[in-house]
């Protein structure tokens, strides 16, 4: 999907709310576990349920892998369901990937260059550690973003990225030397609602590019301060809900209560916009 | 596998090699496309060609995950038939994972959790980018190993890795920081070959840790400068090695090939230690 896609997209749904599918399977609602792929069927009721408030849903890989075989094939299932609403969503494979170029390379094709289009995300999160040749493969796909990491919502987000090397800290200077590497066409950066103030320093180094905030809870306490501090003349956020949406209720309600939650945040961002 | 076992290993095999299982299905030799489950079949004989000479075995997961449900299947089966070598092989799932602390306790479920034990890695490969609490969840399975991401051995580790702060390299800090977050009995790191000179600064900060390092080929060119560096007491290194073994034939002989090239490394290793 294209930036100029991605903003018609918010407009149109007045909304720039992402839905993270973190979708463990522990704390589904009970009667869904009579379903062959209760995961899935799990993930399908929430988007039916919450995709007209939603621009962007994000399955976090590692609730998919942990059940190896059969967890792969839920994560299968639900991009292409996702991939069955082309221009209505935009999707994110939450995967911290990074690696060495050759090995980048292929993380890129499992998330872009499926022969099978159908199992292709539009956008992948990638760790920034191992540099400019781990990131530019995923570069490589036309129509496709790479979703680096630059200040995470995390405690452990002090131990480095906050260190300063040459009157920057780390994250900024992974803002800069990235923003050489690809466009605010091609990359959007994770930066966490824990730092919502930060956001105004990070605008005047990447006032183009879109965030993906995660860490704002369906309460909406810090939507405000990130859509202050965050939003640009293209919207320029995501901003990530997971577990407040998607588990709102564990009971057969689950859909509903999704719905709701989503829904409230939807009005704020209507009226942030 | 604890530290003085896998020290007994290298002493018994007079070897610390690690064969990287990057089992490209692109570069199998073509007879064995013919099977179910190629990348199996190679995986299977390259370990029995190898294991005399190998004390570790790493399949990169780029390699599996890029061919969808399938190839988790032949990492599954690869894993099942490492484990059938109890006490005699240490296994890598090389993965470079690293999420917050919730999402980075499946992933450590993931390789060092499962029921089915046969399913089970000894250690993963993690970047440091999120900090603390991505890699504690990693810690806490006894006998099970951490090799965190310092010194990379690719062009981008010039980067970030290698840049100042607080008069030491953000490598440095990774490895003096996390030094406090486990010990030499459950951490590792990743130390590229290419910078072996720089292995006597990184022995300061670690003396007694396990060093992993990949980018040394068969012709043992830097693998004397990586020993001369890099040994301690107790060995203290795994150097790695993948397509130099694993693809030294794509002909029908191509175990006998890896044999030799595993055994050469070997000979040379024997020497070192």
């Amino acid at each position: 999907m294209l930036k100029e896609e991605l903003y018609k997209l918010i407009i149109k749904k007045k909304s720039f709310l992402c839905v993270g599918l973190d979708s463990d399977i522990a704390k589904l609602p009970k009667h869904l576990l009579d379903f062959d792929d209760p995961v899935f069927e799990f993930n399908k009721a929430i988007i039916d349920a919450t995709i007209d408030y939603t621009v962007a849903y994000k399955p976090n890989l590692a609730f998919y892998e942990s059940r190896g075989v059969a967890g792969m094939q839920s994560l299968k299932k639900t991009i292409q369901y996702l991939n069955k609403f082309p221009g209505q969503l935009f999707t994110i494979a939450d995967a911290k990937r990074g690696d060495i170029g050759n090995t980048s390379k292929l993380y890129a094709k499992s998330f872009f260059g499926n022969e099978d289009v159908s199992k292709n995300f539009d956008a992948v999160t990638v760790a920034p550690y191992m540099g400019e040749d781990s990131v530019a493969p995923f570069l490589e796909y036309k129509g496709k973003w790479i979703i680096l990491l630059a200040l995470t919502s995390n405690k452990g987000a002090e131990n480095f990225q906050l260190m300063e090397s040459e009157g920057k800290k780390i994250f900024e200077h992974v803002l800069e030397k990235s923003g050489k590497w690809g466009t605010s066409e091609n990359m959007m950066y994770v930066v966490g609602a824990t730092q919502a103030r930060m956001l105004t320093e990070i605008r005047k180094i990447v006032p183009d590019h879109f965030l993906l905030v995660p860490g704002v809870g369906a309460q909406g306490g810090s939507l405000e301060e990130v859509a202050k501090y965050g939003l640009n003349d293209g919207c320029g956020l995501l901003v990530n809900a997971s577990r407040s949406i998607i588990f709102a209720s564990n009971g057969n309600d689950f859909a509903e209560h999704a719905k709701s939650e989503a829904g409230a945040m939807q009005k704020i961002m209507q009226t942030l916009l």
